[in-house]
């Protein structure tokens, strides 16, 4: 009831124009919360050191792949706001993947997963990539196989699952990425300081942005803790976008679905690090900013907004990168000479 | 003279079978050198924190390859020993290298530089990969323009090459990819301790496995700080391996001199850390250390060596794994759109 009436209210002052400086914290608290300081907990899996300690290796281990060309961090790469800086991914046997990579960071407050929400949970995902035949590649049976040849990894599974006889198990390992995952947030955002009260976290333009972007509809999609990444939506509700951006090939989420209504429905992203995460799309074809603004004004919101007004939410849209993490690169424990060998 | 008299010492010491503790210390020390605690210097090429964190930014970033499918660290991986664990490099375009991957750490020790001694110093070296067209595949003047467009390091460069009016050149990167690259040692080996003076540090196990090591000759060409890493040598001194382990086609150093003597001569690798960093030879064709050795003294040195000598070399290899450093991932500069496009 709370959150209908401040959406009302929002409604009215929105549209009125200016709004003063308190209803535009009031109008942002009823839509946006604030990246916490610490990692969420994950249902049915809780995080320890030891298991955190275990993700990482895995996250970083480039064993566990097909062929060895790469790890998690290959594509949700630490150092680059958790992606690739890349259109679409090029996975094993340098096959072109469809899809742009999602950012890793505060993905564990996402609650749609993947591009077309093939996942039930975060300890799904960490294994979709790693067995998508155009990605890691690697037959889905050989993960823990991989992983029991590694002497070092049976210690590192027994610490991160106490009590179990046989701990290195592919659920396990998925388990441990996840908890890894999830301490892959970024807290301290401008907007997150000026969700919580310091008024001058944003600067006047961003303001202006954000009223614009909550009064032009962006935030009917685009809310929450991480400003999207909790629904789907058809890419192109008033007017379809061009075959630059919606490749017409790729359906989304119906091809999980198999419903009509879901054709090129397509997860609604999160804008947390956007500044850090190009280039855009579920195609990643487009590179700037200010640029994926005017597209998305113009397929999914109807409302005009000029250039000047494209400006200023873009850099309201730059509030949103935070604090990452100082991750240290794991030391992953040597393999011995009866491991299996990579594929060719 | 000294150098000499010892080794002469250890001749008639060692033919006579076992040595005294004192005498094994004092002919060891007459060989190998331990790692240091601290990076070495680089000869006109002096090391700064600022220079350091731009080599750790540009060793990480895979935005510096043609097609950003990895970085200096997807080969040289320094949570995996300084290596891939692969055979050869699968590289640009999925196209096969032909040759293993050495490790990166202790490399700056080495004076010997790739398998082929095609580079002068480390700077060079820092370059070879990236530009190599199976590798990472850039076009060397590419990596300059490529680095001007990501705001960041315009301000990176500047900081570790200060008071330069144009700082980012292709020069500085490999100057300070080779400043990081020198920081990547692994001190405090077992066998480092041992010839300090700490005699518990190895077991007797490894103390005859030493012993032998000098007196079957391989110290011959395994010798200094990195125990290898300063010279040449045919594969296949007295008996050439079979294609397996010894490809014909790739006739090394031959092929950088096109001086007959050199065919089949390659780098006599470092023997530091080689518990980790399995397969194994130029051609990465073994996967056993044990085996490793036993290639070795039949194509090399042509002194039998049984079963229980090749057991006790390799657990004196073994000692040569040091301290690794712990890296932090750095944090990279983001992209922004007017930066250059990764290629298909």
């Amino acid at each position: 009831m709370h959150l209908l009436r401040s959406f009302g209210l929002a409604a009215s002052l929105l549209l009125a124009g200016a709004v003063h400086a308190d209803d535009l914290l009031a109008l942002a608290r009823a839509r946006f919360q604030p990246i916490p300081d610490t990692p969420p907990a994950l249902p049915g899996n809780p995080a320890t050191p030891a298991k955190v300690e275990l993700g990482r290796m895995l996250y970083f281990d480039p064993r566990v792949s097909a062929s060895r060309p790469g790890s998690c961090n290959s594509c949700h790469n630490v150092g680059l706001g958790g992606v690739d800086g890349k259109e679409a991914v090029i996975g094993h046997s340098w096959q072109q993947g469809g899809r742009n990579t999602p950012t890793i960071f505060n993905a564990v407050f996402n609650t749609a997963r993947f591009w077309d929400g093939r996942a039930q949970d975060v300890e799904e995902q960490a294994g979709g990539s790693r067995f998508n035949p155009i990605e890691l590649a690697l037959p889905q049976a050989e993960l823990s196989e991989q992983l029991a040849t590694i002497p070092g990894y049976a210690a590192a599974f027994a610490a991160a699952f106490p009590g179990e006889p046989a701990p290195v198990t592919l659920a396990n390992a998925q388990k441990a990425i996840a908890v890894f995952g999830a301490t892959l947030i970024t807290p301290d955002a401008p907007f997150d300081k000026y969700l919580r009260g310091d008024a001058s976290a944003l600067t006047a333009t961003q303001k202006e942005g954000l009223q614009l972007f909550m009064s032009k509809g962006c935030a009917e999609c685009h809310n929450g803790i991480n400003l999207g990444g909790n629904m789907y939506a058809p890419f192109g509700i008033l007017e379809r976008p061009g075959a630059d951006v919606l490749p017409r090939a790729d359906k989304g989420r119906f091809m999980v679905t198999e419903t009509v209504g879901d054709q090129y429905v397509f997860k609604v992203p999160t804008l947390r690090n956007i500044a850090l995460t190009a280039p855009y799309f579920h195609s990643g074809r487009a590179w700037d900013l200010g640029q994926s603004v005017g597209v998305m004004a113009a397929s999914q919101i109807g409302a005009p907004v000029n250039a000047e007004e494209v400006q200023k939410i873009t850099s309201f849209l730059e509030s949103l990168t935070g604090e990452q993490a100082r991750i240290v690169y794991p030391i992953l424990p040597p393999s011995v000479a009866a491991a299996q060998r990579p594929e060719p």
